[in-house]
């Protein structure tokens, strides 16, 4: 059978959940997908670095307790090196979910950069290389015959991104909308129940939600990273950041919410992008009371939803989880295994 | 360039749709997909048949007026001969879209049986063959090594059967529900702002939304199908229409409806099915009082929904018209490139 010998930069919550799902269901997938994973290199700020080309006994890895690093294992090192890892390890797939600065995608835009650099395979769950530095690494990866998959880097393991590429083949999609951020959700629903929206931000801390520096999920920059992503990806477009008009939350007042839903409307942060006649791009993040006919108007709290203009189907809409860690992990799993499919062909066609 | 030859069996609004898709987009898709269309035979019970090899001129077809048949015309006959254009056209592929009657899927299954005896691959909207003798088809399919397709045979042209197949690999659906037809969900809908049943069957008719006989809608049985299909597709199963137990929404009344909205909640006639541990299918139809918070309980009118329940993922939902001439032939062009996938990918293991 098939195999793919992968290695994990970072081991936070995302890769430490893929590690766990190729550790409990590795033989059932392997049945079903018609190929094995083994991890063979770990990286991670806390735990150091670990190379074994003959695959890393999880199991020993997860019982790692306190302070415990991979100092002293064999292959191990107390410190990560992850430019050393991902340029020597034995992997053919480089899975990268280290916490990567939105603002300049680093260190994943260089992780990404160095695996692809060395013939091998990206899958990722961080919006900034892909948002910031897409194009630049699809042909990076065209050049050296590898793939660069993201599908986590947009509404977490729900399936947007391959929804368009392989489920709506034939289409022309010409516009995209969505609500791409759980936090500013959440925060929306409880301040239509009578919350202000810094004890909703509060709460939303409280409850592991939000981050300790809410502005990102507020003010929209995160919705704008994902609606360059979207509208890059889904439009064809090549647009930037600074293209995408940008407003948050913040600007929406209880009496706003009270109003809108004494019409039957709710406030939503929606990120939207279109395509016109001349092929031009126009995106926005902004605050939006929506009808409640609005095929977005009943995604409620953490969920996300992204709904899809298309000129022979008219709007079709995907909801599903925009975080947790297992959810995102599936993104991961996602584009393993459109990379296998990829690779399947291509051996196939040279043969 | 790869072709593929069509034969368009019943040439009512659904495969009329799809010939206007093929006549004025077909150079715009071969450049998309790498394959061209050519339509090659035509049956319709009004307008006869039509087997011309070369190519039929879809612009002729289109120009024809009230009681024009194919009679004259080259390979034309004034009658529909189904199964004979079925065994001796020389298309690859039949699309299936005659007026079949849900409660035996005839002429459907004849046809299709009759196509994929003759070894041509099949795309369907009809889903009384999918759902009364799908089995029978799928092995029939298999043994002649051609494809049997049939995305819209539940909720139109919405790809709901290949967004499992294709985009949710590697997890397991453990549950789908979903609302599955239109002129139920918009009898329910008018009946919250204040009219009855009766009134609103009667205004649904008048929008050309429900049959001059609306049992199937009202009453169930035409959801209870598609549950079937899902059932079946999707879980893994292998129940029949007797295996559902089935109420439709002539048993909701008024009070009911104005009852839920005092709580926020929607009644909705929802299809579901779910396997449990032991692999066994409980499948069922019934109106249903959804909370504000279901991921169901927004959609509204004539759209359709289907959530899946799945293990990594929790919930995931994906709405989309359920009805339409274009949008349906949109399910059937989503068929043709599924079938021209699997014969490439057949001939390349093969090569």
């Amino acid at each position: 059978m098939n195999r793919h010998d992968i290695a994990l930069i970072g081991f936070g919550g995302v890769n430490r959940a893929l590690a766990e799902i190729i550790h409990h269901r590795g033989d059932e997938l392997a049945e079903e997908l018609g190929f094995v994973l083994r991890v063979v290199a770990i990286t991670d700020l806390r735990l150091g670095s670990l190379m074994q080309a003959d695959g890393v006994d999880l199991g020993a890895v997860f019982a790692m307790t306190g302070a415990d690093t991979f100092a002293g294992w064999r292959g191990g090192a107390a410190v990560p090196q992850n430019d050393y890892v991902i340029r020597n390890t034995t992997a053919d797939i480089v899975v990268e979910a280290t916490f990567t600065n939105p603002l300049d995608g680093e260190p994943g835009i260089s992780h990404v950069r160095a695996a692809l650099e060395s013939g091998k395979s990206v899958a990722t769950t961080n919006k900034g290389p892909v948002a910031l530095a897409g194009a630049e690494l699809d042909r990076l990866a065209a050049a050296h015959g590898v793939r660069f998959e993201y599908e986590g880097s947009v509404v977490s393991g729900t399936p947007i991104l391959r929804f368009v590429s392989e489920t709506l083949k034939g289409l022309r999609v010409n516009a995209v909308q969505g609500i791409l951020n759980g936090t500013s959700n959440y925060v929306l629903g409880q301040m239509e129940s009578g919350m202000t929206l810094d004890a909703a931000v509060a709460e939303a801390q409280a409850l592991g939600y939000a981050e300790a520096d809410p502005t990102a999920d507020i003010e929209g920059s995160d919705v704008r990273l994902k609606v360059v992503i979207l509208a890059n990806e889904v439009l064809g477009g090549s647009i930037t950041a600074e293209d995408v008009s940008c407003r948050g939350i913040s600007g929406v007042s209880s009496a706003d919410i009270i109003a809108a839903a004494a019409n039957g409307s709710r406030w939503k942060l929606v990120g939207s992008a279109s395509r016109d006649a001349d092929g031009r791009i126009t995106a926005s993040v902004q605050p939006v009371a929506l009808p409640s006919t609005h095929p977005l108007a009943a995604v409620s709290g953490p969920t996300n939803a992204v709904s899809f203009d298309t000129d022979l189907l008219g709007t079709v809409t995907v909801a599903g989880p925009g975080a947790g860690r297992v959810e995102t992990a599936y993104a991961l799993l996602s584009d393993i295994i459109a990379i296998d499919a990829r690779q399947r062909a291509t051996a196939e066609a040279n043969q």
